[in-house]
């Protein structure tokens, strides 16, 4: 398989507008009003349960596509997450797993590790963190990386052959492989890192574009491209983290498929 | 009773800037920022609890006004809420119920005909919530209604009749009935559901406006004309979700009497 | 010791943009997110757990400061909470108390006075509740405050010497004492009390600050004087509360050290 055109991307937004992909976020709990409010934003339907039954319920009869994030993990939640994935799977729904700051602290480190046997569709990480998940690297400082994403990519690799799934590894540039194929793109504004959630709410955003695509490859890539396209042109606009962050809402909004075939910049 | 003219509308906001109603949300964990913010634009006082006995006390002493929102219910909410509606109704305090996804997730649904034995002051939903609540149909998906507001009128005289309450369906158009009357608003905008939690605040607002009216009829009339007002001016100045967001907020901190008498659109 | 001028002020902001202290807030959940956009857009790191192993292992790893809030307090957070407090006692991170309605509900009433007797580095909060704490008045309704800061100034200084620590007490005039010194500053803007979670996010801000400053009185002053010298800026540009809220994050990222050597306004 190639790695998609940015064509192939921008057919991803149109069919997750066209679908509106129902996307249920077991999540932490800083973020979930910026993520329920991303996916709003770019045309998904959000959801978000603290119930695992209801968890079940829903992911056995109109969900989508699941994000699990473990920012804020609980022994409930994480109960519900085991649910959660075990219903996504029986129901053949994707699923994305954010990692957030595994490798730093034991509880969600170990939690992780149960995770990855389960084969998440995609993982979302930034270098520290996907480092980290494959034993290469002790994690970093919280949701700081404190390596450069491209140094992730050989973790990466290794994720993709021992547990089946896609990687998308975030930073300055966002890598995606599926142990097959790399994609590289540059799109992106360092104000994303000034406010809180936005790399949170990229896996439900990952979700609902994995929903919406041939594959979790193209899903991810299309992901990080759209984020990426609106992240830069909040920025033109908006160079300080409040106001960006409303702008950033407003850009995917505004985001077209043209504007994804115009504006995605492959790298290397 | 006739049904309030816009006068008795504006009187609502007048009495509310007055007395500042303290409001007790019990709401889903994505939408609390919105819900405090949306009551202190207005000019209410928002407080949010986790403790059944804190709740309690606060209700026995100082509260003005409930919201229950099954949103992210899980079973010590559910307890808790259980205990909250019965010292609201011990301090004849007025107690809203938002049965956000009822009829699509058992738990919800069954938490919600035990709260309906409760007799709520207020129920707001959108139509398939209502009807739903009514025994008339299935549910909607997650807070997306998949009916017209109007076909939940005859559902939510139902209720009226039944538990004794006011029924708020919001949509396109609002209609409030206590039984006896019906009335119909015309104000609002589609971009007041591509931001997470408007709807859910609104059960908050309307707490608010109940708390300050003669009857939860004018109050919660008086809340989807508020909403609705500031609805449709943010959205002439912002139409984009993110700074839509903001601006809502802003207009109604704005929001004066006499625009209420001016821009109270009746229906029907 | 005499009282910090506005130069040591700035030198805290300063260092703080240095060295980013990771700061974990223990919070209530309305305003985590307003929370961690705060001390983002000052240049320090947020971190927010649930899990009382993991808040522990942070702490003796990579946290430099604590924030200890009671907002919407439940008996696990309060054991989580314990725990953090040991923790960032051994592991000598300065730690700041909001006891946020103090004095109005009893299970936050008497868990504030038991961690008063593990001696917080700072305390924040309000006239009301500052006098509660020190048993001096029944305390406010929610986070309002009945009373003016000064009438407090006694109650903190009961404080400090009782447990040691340094009080901040925050009005339209911003009071800080350690016993020895008071100071009183002027800065600030009413619509900080508009927006849900200034006041819960000055206590993190208050963290990031004391952990970036030579003692706690001189990172108290330097946090209500960013703080507030922000909220003018803000409410001088965005006179209503949702546009004003991203403001005050736009202002805060803008803000430098020359902006508080000049604006610093100390009272009296």
């Amino acid at each position: 398989m190639n790695t998609p055109d940015s064509a192939a991307l921008a057919a991803v937004l149109e069919r997750l507008r066209a679908q509106h992909p129902l996307i249920l976020s077991l999540t932490n709990t800083v973020v979930q009003p910026i993520t329920a409010n991303m996916l709003l934003a770019v045309g998904a339907a959000p959801v978000m349960l603290n119930d695992a039954e209801e968890t079940e319920q829903l992911l056995s009869t109109c969900a989508n596509g699941l994000l699990i994030n473990v920012g804020t993990l609980s022994h409930p939640q994480a109960e519900q997450m085991r649910r959660a994935v075990c219903a996504a799977q029986a129901a053949r729904i994707p699923w994305v797993l954010d990692p957030v700051a595994v490798g730093l602290l034991r509880f969600r480190t170990e939690f992780c590790q149960e995770l990855l046997t389960l084969h998440p569709t995609l993982i979302r990480g930034n270098a520290s963190e996907i480092m980290a998940l494959a034993g290469e690297a002790p994690g970093g400082r919280g949701t700081d990386s404190t390596a450069e994403s491209e140094a992730a990519v050989h973790a990466a690799r290794l994720l993709t052959q021992q547990f089946g799934c896609t990687v998308l590894v975030t930073g300055a540039v966002d890598y995606v492989t599926d142990g097959a194929r790399v994609a590289a793109l540059g799109n992106g504004h360092p104000l994303m890192t000034r406010v809180t959630g936005v790399g949170c709410a990229m896996g439900a955003l990952a979700a609902a574009c994995v929903a919406s695509a041939p594959d979790a490859f193209t899903g991810a890539v299309a992901c990080a491209a759209m984020l990426g396209i609106a992240g830069e042109r909040a920025a033109a606009r908006c160079p300080r983290p409040g106001s960006f962050a409303a702008a950033l809402l407003d850009e995917l909004d505004a985001l077209t498929p043209a504007d994804i075939v115009q504006h995605t910049r492959f790298v290397g």
